[in-house]
């Protein structure tokens, strides 16, 4: 962390700084440009004093210099992570599809949405049990019921099951039966859900919230890491901005972005994203093209009658087209699908 | 909810449409344009049946006409809502100044602040027991401790405690030391916590998330109404945006929005909407001037030694001089404070 | 345009709307609901009196139904548009790249790197002559000058020029130059602007505000279509958002929205839209991926002494090996580049 | 500015970074931290530099330390700048009401509106003669014709006259009638303008774009300063996000920002940023509340048959009223209306 001095200051307000940074274990080394005097904060985690200085009268700005995240780094981990979950691998050179409906709706519906998902090439089937909705008069979702069948189509189909946690007295009957427990985007900095999914042993899916940057995002996979659970896998699934042709904008840039700053595997959600099924297959070959190591869609094999995002949930044969183009370009490169 | 049909559709589709809309027990009703054919959907709460023809391969557009939320609404409740907390009041034209520090740190701290701004007019004592941090590795907050050294504090200056509730776990607890309950921006969405919340018997804060509508806010507000509270305080506190001077942009626009569509009381938050102690003097009068019922301000004694928020806290002199202020323009415009 | 009327209004309010919807030439159809009665105006351009009932005492809200734009609709030209400019084609099936400095430096380094795009495979050069740059401080381009030096380098290598055109007193120069005119995302609302190119013969590069809908772009393309140039490519270059790792968020779900609205050629622009060349040849993948016409890229030599947008611009190698990858991918999806 | 170096870089890559700084004649100062060696650039706008180091392969990151405007900082002039234009005064304790239809629709139609405003307590005349209009079908103004209307308004009442000029072709025109020439917020980064009006000799009121941060903001002032003409008055008007309820936001919190940053005179227009008439009065009083030099607002006899904007006009006895709440609340914060 470095202070940038306010112009004309005293000697003694200098001092001062010097030994307000010693007394927090820090050590300064100062440096005068032609009009600016800097002060260098040295030592670890440097940057956790910020707020100190942030208001300091003599503090003209602060400038950061090293990452606040550190278990999500590729500085400390350069390789990128590749989690295996049942037959199903993600990250590493390894694409993986996530496909099922946005809600659990009963046990026929989802077994054969499973059978036709695994058929078309998909790897985890998804399926919501706990719904967030924004309508406290909108279709909550089956609960444990659903979890139930989502169990039974998994035992069928071999497909790990990803579904969402809303809350922390569901993580333990989530995790009975499902494969990745997912934290959905209104969810991102419930940091005590965080914390305590770290605890679990199941692999997590982490949405990034509408309004996340990318550094909280990887601050929120620090909180569920720094718990003792690494094996996250970070989801795109759209971004809050002015834009109103789709419900939010899927930030493409942010996977060779994060590819870049983390190991962790980084998929994308582009029915969330876009909101309309015609444009979910275009975003998810956009997606794979842009360094992502997988995708979750919503697929449904009546999507007019699915029960919650019936708009963004696109039928068989649509899949079944998107499968087959992400394996073509894929193979170009040089991705296992 | 009125659809707009796509040019050049058949009769037959234009029937099944009709009888789509009689499926789900509602009236439709055909209109004929220049070029275009719209059918309204009549019947209470035909808005839910958005999403089932959102995709529907006959409909071009879908415009909404009635609002998602009643309980909220001033249609329903034309009348202020004005909620007294001990001897404070707020809405209806009482202008509540809430302050103290960010997090509690100390029974002496929190007593100490607690005198000062009830010495300068505020009226409601605030202070973090459960902190919400960005960072796993930050402050987190003295948790039931912070929540006995607020209730000593009320016990000696006669302030009602307003303070935060991270989740579903803590409602009971919080209950017991708290007047009002806070619900973070990021928690505006975890509609769980908002549920049982809606259970306790106390008065909520519910601040916007940083990415929310105003309609969304409107809708969590719902969400703990129709759970059977009413008693309930929005709080504007800044949405993510491009500027990049303030932490966030405070959307002081809300006020008179929202003071319009709900009969709830409105107050801001300028100190996290802004990040900057000299802002928050401009900004709370800013909101009073635009018909706010009340602000909430991080106030210390020694600002620059707080343990969390550091910059965006003002002292005493400031905060006293604010209330003064206030006090002079809330007369111009007929507000009690 | 459907008006929804305020409840409980008299008879005599909806008289009153009638007529005036009349008294423009229009003609009002009333249709009552379950709660609200509502009105379609009907017409042609009804929603050109959109502001005229915005305010009115009577109106509650008002849905829009036709689109704003005309000329630039795939409702009224639904083939993909496809312009040939020298030997280069773009749109209805052909790619285009777009490729060469951010500004034109000197006769050598414009005529270099145009022989080495063109090597690599690029059917257009690119080149600034006026540059707009946010400091008067700046460089600001080499002006006339540079737009022989873009001619140079035409008649060397075939590729038709591409470059920007800032005030209207620079369109004859521009286009006695240059084979497309381009218009920046600053100028992307400059009517005057927009209407004296719609008089030129040449085709426009129209690039996207930064803040600006996916209608307002096509309400630009519109100024030029009315005023009788059709020879459009529209280009997405990035929005302001609050998301911080890139200089815009590159906002790649509006290429196959444009795409279904539109029949004009959609390019992108990876290079200004991120900022950083790292993330230049994943972007510029993915917008192809999602169904883009064509990209436009800064390319130079020596990337690290250009005189501009040295931090966006990649070099040779890393060019080729992205049109090497664009080909593979092309294929695929059935494009020629 | 401040270069971080990656870390392990040898020592010849340090010397080669050094001698590059020294390349440009400027001096490098090493510093080196617990983990990070950092390189300061000393010199006179280092900051020009930043492009030449962002992607060079040893620098991690840049951090800048001084300002890249100059001459509207109030580092550079500290007292506030005070405009004084006919009678009317703005900036430096004065609180300048600036008031008048969207459009120049009449001779008649501007000087009824121009003797209600004044009567009312407006210091300056607004009417629009060239129409900056999103769509090529709409009213797009009277030219100037409309301009000898407005003269003929000013010598009528005595209320100098605010309007647009849309492009350099129109500056002469406009300066003939008018007193204070506006430049819109589309056209905030038309660079030539910028500098073309920098010769004027007439004030300016320049608008912030609907996408530009604060710097590029002054930084568009710094253009028009730079060439000449250093009487500007910088007016908020609204930002692009995704909050809908209002047709931009309101940046109330940019005024305190600005009022720091600059001695230039700032004014709010509540009508544009908000597009519905019952949101003037409060945010224009939020504007005055916040800090700023004044305000302009739309103000017509029949705001409903305004030819343009007319869901954002407020009528005569609505502007009354205001002008009496903004001299009552100024008295308060020692401003002169």
């Amino acid at each position: 962390m470095i202070l940038t001095l306010k112009r004309g200051i005293s000697k003694k307000e200098i001092k001062r700084i010097e030994n307000k940074i010693r007394s927090f274990g820090f050590r300064p080394h100062i440096s005068r440009g032609a009009k600016d005097i800097t002060v260098g904060v040295i030592g670890e985690n440097a940057i956790l004093l910020k707020e100190f200085f942030e208001s300091d009268p003599a503090v003209a700005s602060i400038a950061q210099i090293s990452k606040p995240y550190k278990l999500s780094s590729r500085q400390i981990h350069p390789k990128d992570t590749r989690l295996t979950v049942g037959n199903s691998k993600i990250g590493g050179g390894h694409f993986a599809i996530i496909a099922g409906p946005c809600s659990v709706e009963s046990r026929k519906q989802i077994i054969s949405i499973a059978k036709e998902v695994k058929k078309c090439g998909a790897k985890f089937l998804r399926g919501g049990a706990f719904k967030p909705r924004t309508s406290p008069y909108s279709f909550q979702g089956l609960g444990e019921e659903g979890l139930k069948y989502l169990a039974q189509a998994k035992k069928i189909t071999g497909l790990p099951v990803v579904t969402e946690v809303m809350q922390i007295s569901q993580i333990e009957v989530v995790s009975k039966y499902a494969d990745v427990l997912q934290i959905g985007a209104r969810n991102m900095q419930n940091f005590n859900l965080l914390k305590e999914i770290g605890k679990a042993k199941k692999p997590v899916l982490l949405k990034r919230g509408m309004s996340a940057t990318i550094t909280e995002l990887l601050m929120a996979a620090e909180y569920i890491m720094s718990s003792g659970n690494s094996k996250i896998i970070l989801c795109e699934r759209g971004i809050r901005t002015f834009s109103d042709q789709t419900r939010f904008t899927l930030d493409i840039s942010a996977i060779p972005v994060l590819k870049k700053e983390t190991h962790l595997p980084v998929i994308v959600d582009p029915s969330h994203a876009t909101g309309k099924r015609d444009l979910v297959p275009p975003m998810a070959l956009a997606a794979l093209a842009a360094g992502a190591d997988g995708i979750m869609v919503e697929v449904h094999i009546k999507p007019d009658t699915a029960l919650s995002d019936s708009a963004q949930t696109i039928n068989i044969p649509t899949f079944k087209k998107l499968v087959k183009d992400i394996s073509c370009i894929a193979k170009v490169l040089e991705k296992k699908v």
